[in-house]
């Protein structure tokens, strides 16, 4: 039984794992911090738990006490986990980290997006980026994975066949993407009230968002430097969900069905819908699956790829409880094999 | 491994059952049937079920194969169970009836509501309601179980402590209800359009609607025939969901808190909140639980009690499940252990 | 042309305030003021008001300013309007006060619900309830409306008719209402956001809320003292509107279809539907229109009265600009007599 | 007094254009058809219009009736306009087809997209299409007008200026849209259910849209025959709303803002934002504009465009009551100026 901790267990994330957790036949959760709840019952911040966690209750951060635990998550704001992540790994513990501390491998991108200097730029350059389907044997042996953002899995999931391929002009990348609004988080902003969200649809962070850079550095990463995306986020009012619409210009042709097909065989997280097809949000929710399908509309010269995850779970937590597995050595898909919930 | 076979699958409840059906450990869905739908595979109908249910195609109606299961529960509308239980049972099959065929013990009542004659009153006799918090021993040795309606449940379960103490006035209850849009199925409707429904909110069926005499046949078999209920349901624009809100008028003084802990503390999927609590429907979404709270505003002479279920699970599959187990000796929770989706 | 200023101008009712004036003939908007949001143009605040109040800027709230209005709405949270009201009074302005300082005749009820004492209870004393349906003349004359609350105008409404004609039992009245979430205002709260209102369904307040008192004032002023009142606000998943089911236990027999349509016969924002009816709160949606439905269920003792308004609107400020077009002597549908906007 | 009739009234698009002529000072609706609900009151079929059309009912459609129209609307399906509009054109009646009818000029393209072959294909040839912001003066003079898609009108307004200046690779150009479900009118299909819809997000049309002659049409007349569209609709959980979002490759350097400023600065209609803006659907609900704003992201070579208008006025009612207005020679606004419903 593996001893896992959980900082900042009080958002959506936090309650993500712990739904996904309570059933991990090898995993338990001893520690759940948060500094405003320190001391609440998780049953009473989230009643859909009980029954599940009756007894657990939220402590303030102690480094001590989760230095006794086998894995640590971190689904705080950024910036906490590279605070504590070194004295924990030191000392043995393994940490999967929610935040964007750890997904940019390079300390100056970070510093420029995020606004300050990263406290432990060697333990960053240690850690492994936390998309199991590039990264998958980097990942069983990582003292320290950074989780990737919700925005930036679908949209290296849905690019990446084509990439390696060298099928398409890597320099002139579009990612339209849409997210349900929990993945603003649960903190008190005016835009996430629910009559200022609900029966509308906007554009937001036009000008640059810090999913920007991590896309990138995992597109440079597979096509090299000569790298150009333009990322528009969006907001849906929707829960739960991603779906990223993305547009590339061809070179050459090629079966892209058969590409992505190949490519994603062996993925038990990555479904290639057939030829044709419109996967919907919905169709992921609760669920750690990316649907994908490949369109070339009109026979044209631009490839559309429309790629969905729940952002939760394989923007989130499930991507999370991925890596956990894989880095504990437990079968990939435990706790994930639940069918997603619908309609 | 019981052999299942669904009736009827193509609707949300048909989904449902095989969403619960796909993780457990003794069922396998070997049939699923549905006139319009035969000789479609199920994914492709169904595309959230990749993955579980590959291989699997819908198949017309055939009580020779049918015949061949174990277990058959009929996702269907009213008036199909009926005509094809008989036979099923003559041969050994189980079956849950999640219309309301067999929930009306008084076929003449039946008559009255559905607008036809019953047509094996015989069986109707001799099935059994399909509530497990007061017919759970009958459940376990039933052929045909007459799975409850959404409503009923809710509204049961909210009023039953109280009237077995006999703490209330039973010719005076109010049950005013609100449900999810599911909760009308899948067909093509104007009212379930969802520029009908979304961002409005309305009651219906206010003359008389089906499940007053399921409700108040409930009611008798507790507090006995001066039993008198009005019954108001709305539609909500949410996709799951059931919320009763019931009125009492007291008789006496009581505890109300300790007497419905005390009724539901063994119950594995009734779950009684705090003093003071409101219960929001989506924290048992996805569940099987019903989770209650009771009310006596500003010390006054009417209790209120909140009754929340997810009109999918608890309101149909769920319970469906809940009994299937129970007919076939497994643990009542297997396959109904997950904790709800939420936010 | 009347001066209009609106003290408390940035939430919703604000807002609708200058929706619903930015048409009216006789109405200018010359001050808006907002203690956090003084400086900031309106259209900055509110896009939407783009091309209709360009040029407007929020103020700091100023008295003398305000006292060179003709009229004053005070579009505040509680305890604000009871501390400028006396002042602008006695210059000579006319208030309309959309919070809960002047609707309580009661200043002991006042300080029960509220927590502190009524800082003018001689104001209070001479100020006017603003439920034309009731008060029209005293409206016309007075100096201080103080505008009714959105749960109180349905429930007033749905009730009146049976109370005015002592045909139903006042002292086991129950009144289960739905609101949809800008009833809760434009404040960061929990409970307001997106992901913790939308696709869920709950009660609140159920303990007591600070509309009963309000709304058994105005049931009191109809039926005499022996009133008493259930009242259960519910949360539901829409923008606006507000649904009403009232239950009372009829006393005798009567055609209370005919008693609705002779009660609101002459009503403009009155609108009985036809027997058998169930309005939706879209029917109303952006209208200051009430429509109610009356049902006798199964023939039984209990009739139920259905009461839609949006609440931002005839539960708020299109009740304000009527009570604004009585004091002010224009036709009561000025700038309300638009159609709803649907779907 | 100019006498209208609509055929086809009883879906989404004619319930908008009865709310938009109800408080038309020089409109009056005299008939209203439909083949289905024949001789149904107006006021039934959309109960939110008591008290703004009692009286009128819906007729079966009557050539001869229409013919005493001054102008008739059509708010049907395709292919009904093209048969009736010859018959009244030659008695003197002007026509706006809310329908694809009249808005594409070859009538081969029609044949091919649309499955069948054009009715009157010279009448096809004089009609007008109904964008004012590039047809205005052929919009007053015309007899039948071909109003534009409510997609097409977003990307058209959103390219225009850039197209008109050259300033972008018209070759390359990317709509990916984005649309409430009023968009898929009121016909009974299961992808418009509320549980197929609400709280999800998905691509439709992805191969090839209708809606894509009819844009690329537009955009060739701006910027020549090398034009090369790809264009993705999405379905969105809202009732009303369209987003586009317009990605094209730069060609040099402008000052966009100032561009979209000038090239919009006459237009009722079209409300460019500041810099850094990005308009949400609900600014323009219920409302006729049509807001856009123009970003850079990054600096680097593409420009993005957000264009949101309310599907059911700017894209198609209220253009319609805007063509309306310049053909009879009222101003353009009228009946058009009402704020928009907000929140």
């Amino acid at each position: 039984m593996i001893k896992v901790g959980i900082v900042g267990g009080s958002g959506y994330t936090g309650a993500e794992l712990l739904r996904l957790l309570a059933r991990h036949p090898y995993a338990r959760v001893e520690h759940l911090t948060s500094r405003k709840e320190a001391g609440k019952p998780v049953t009473e911040m989230f009643p859909q738990l009980r029954g599940f966690f009756d007894g657990l209750e939220f402590t303030a951060p102690d480094i001590a006490a989760l230095a006794g635990c086998d894995a640590v998550f971190f689904a705080t704001p950024h910036s906490t986990a590279m605070q504590m992540a070194p004295e924990l790994v030191s000392r043995g513990v393994r940490v999967v980290d929610l935040s964007a501390d750890f997904r940019l491998r390079d300390a100056a991108v970070y510093k420029q997006w995020y606004g300050h200097a990263h406290a432990c730029p060697d333990l960053l350059e240690a850690a492994v980026y936390g998309l199991p389907e590039i990264k998958r044997e980097h990942i069983r042996r990582a003292s320290v994975v950074g989780n990737p953002g919700c925005y930036p899995t679908a949209v290296q999931l849905g690019f990446l066949p084509l990439l390696e391929a060298r099928a398409v002009d890597a320099e002139s990348l579009i990612a339209d993407c849409k997210s349900g609004v929990s993945g603003a988080g649960r903190e008190l902003k005016l835009g996430s009230l629910f009559a200022e969200a609900t029966d509308s649809f906007k554009a937001y962070g036009v000008a640059g968002h810090r999913h920007l850079p991590e896309i990138e550095q995992g597109l440079v990463g597979i096509a090299g430097p000569a790298v150009s995306l333009t990322f528009t986020p969006h907001l849906v009012p929707m829960v739960r969900g991603i779906h990223a619409t993305l547009y590339a210009r061809v070179k050459g042709d090629l079966d892209y069905q058969a590409l992505f097909e190949a490519r994603y065989r062996d993925e038990p997280f990555v479904d290639v819908m057939p030829a044709g097809a419109a996967p919907d949000t919905r169709s992921v929710r609760a669920s750690n699956t990316c649907r994908i399908a490949v369109h070339r509309p009109m026979g044209r010269d631009t490839v559309v790829v429309l790629a969905v995850i729940d952002n939760l779970v394989k923007g989130a937590a499930g991507q999370a409880v991925q890596n956990f597995n894989l880095m504990f050595g437990f079968d990939e898909v435990t706790a994930l094999d639940q069918p997603p919930v619908w309609p």
